[in-house]
């Protein structure tokens, strides 16, 4: 382990997985190098901070090779992060339209969400399974979020499931949160006080699509063990309360502050 | 007083202000004669949601006359909403270039914000004061996001002003809290414990441009007597700061629940 030094902070930020990061060095990626070389106009020298979704820290890099298509650097000391939530957060939005669902997938990433599991509901607009190329973009998406908002890790996008698939999954984890904007009964204070009487670890959230889930729908949630949750007397569009709602629950329940990893 | 009625919640809901709404008539603009005739291809007969920005309940009006550029409706019962919350939180988001801060104004409105002041500071990218146009349109944001969110207001979207006037005026109403993002002491959960112990009936937030603020610029909030309070461990763009940091505010100020308003 390289021992914490006082460095200043490089202003940019890149992940790189584990497997490019060796015990010194740093090997970024074709795209990663165009982005170095030509649209920040860095060269040889200069340092930029790395994480590669393992480590404790952030590594600051020199850079020592670059191209417009190569590039790879040493690491020349450590620097603190904040550490990522001891809740894992794992959000479940529905599939919205192209651009909405972009709009989601980053700020769900801002805001500390661990993974996210587009899901395929009944009132969705987006009906088809996403392609590959559109994981893709998620993916990618997700990793320049962590990378601006100083995640620790890069969270998955995962492939879409539909609804009743994507509850049998996250009942075997943890507490499942399921937010209906016509529930009456239990408001999210009181869903995420029990949250923390259980000291759940793993907390699934699900929102659904602009219209809304359909009763068949909540009665499925609630067969799967959900605690059906109204956000609060505001009618959230679909693509604010995912952040919103994972926003606060984060700020329930990490109470303690940001302790480290266990 | 009207009695409240058992009436079924129509689906479409309009502001008209105070002054076109009579004893048991209501007047709808020529734009919202447009909207009900030609985009929801509503007729005499049909019902809407109507809330005037002061009574406690929203009215259920029937349409009478409809034509593309007038419209008309008489009060057939009142129906219950959620209250507006106890707490005034005005946001003094920072100018951000069109489209952002068009988002803004709708995610605010969203999550219960009771005003909107845009903020030109030194690192805005948006120097110049916005025009009339760009001011009414973001008022019409406002209110659109006020109808579909069933708040009981439209939140007023005021001029824009530069820092210090803002960060005085903020000053003389109750609690201000200056988001930072280098902020290490006051993580915002503090802030709140110290605002709910005030009993503060207003809440100023601030939260700076992309670029974040100057130096300078938190000194001065400093001196005008702000709370600098950190957002938490991850960065989030400004545009996701300032409608998560109402929403958590709201969400920790409204723990008695939504009590209807003194």
């Amino acid at each position: 382990v390289r021992n914490l030094v006082a460095l200043d902070s490089p202003k940019h930020r890149f992940f790189v997985p584990p497997e490019e990061v060796g015990d010194g060095d740093v090997q970024f990626s074709a795209q990663q190098a165009h982005q170095l070389a030509n649209v920040l106009r860095l060269a040889a020298g200069d340092r930029v901070r790395v994480f590669d979704g393992r480590a404790e820290t952030d590594h600051v890099v020199e850079i020592t090779r670059l191209s417009s298509t190569a590039a790879s650097g040493s690491i020349v000391g450590d620097i603190e992060r904040a550490a990522e939530p001891t809740t894992r957060v794992v959000a479940y939005p529905a599939l919205l339209a192209r651009d909405k669902f972009d709009q989601v997938v980053q700020k769900l990433v801002e805001v500390g969400v661990a993974s996210i599991v587009p899901v395929l509901s009944m009132r969705s607009l987006v009906r088809a399974s996403p392609n590959a190329r559109r994981r893709q973009r998620w993916q990618r998406i997700a990793q320049e979020a962590a990378e601006q908002s100083g995640r620790g890790i890069v969270p998955d996008v995962e492939e879409a499931v539909p609804l009743a698939l994507a509850l049998t999954r996250a009942a075997g984890c943890g507490v499942v949160l399921f937010a209906y904007e016509q529930e009456r009964e239990l408001p999210l204070r009181a869903a995420l006080a029990q949250v923390r009487g259980r000291r759940a670890r793993v907390v699934s959230l699900f929102v659904g699509p602009e219209g809304g889930y359909e009763p068949a729908e909540v009665a499925l949630a609630r067969a799967a063990g959900a605690s059906i949750v109204s956000l609060g007397p505001r009618i959230l569009r679909t693509e604010t309360a995912s952040p919103v709602l994972v926003a606060i629950v984060l700020y329930e329940l990490e109470r303690a502050g940001h302790a480290s990893r266990p």
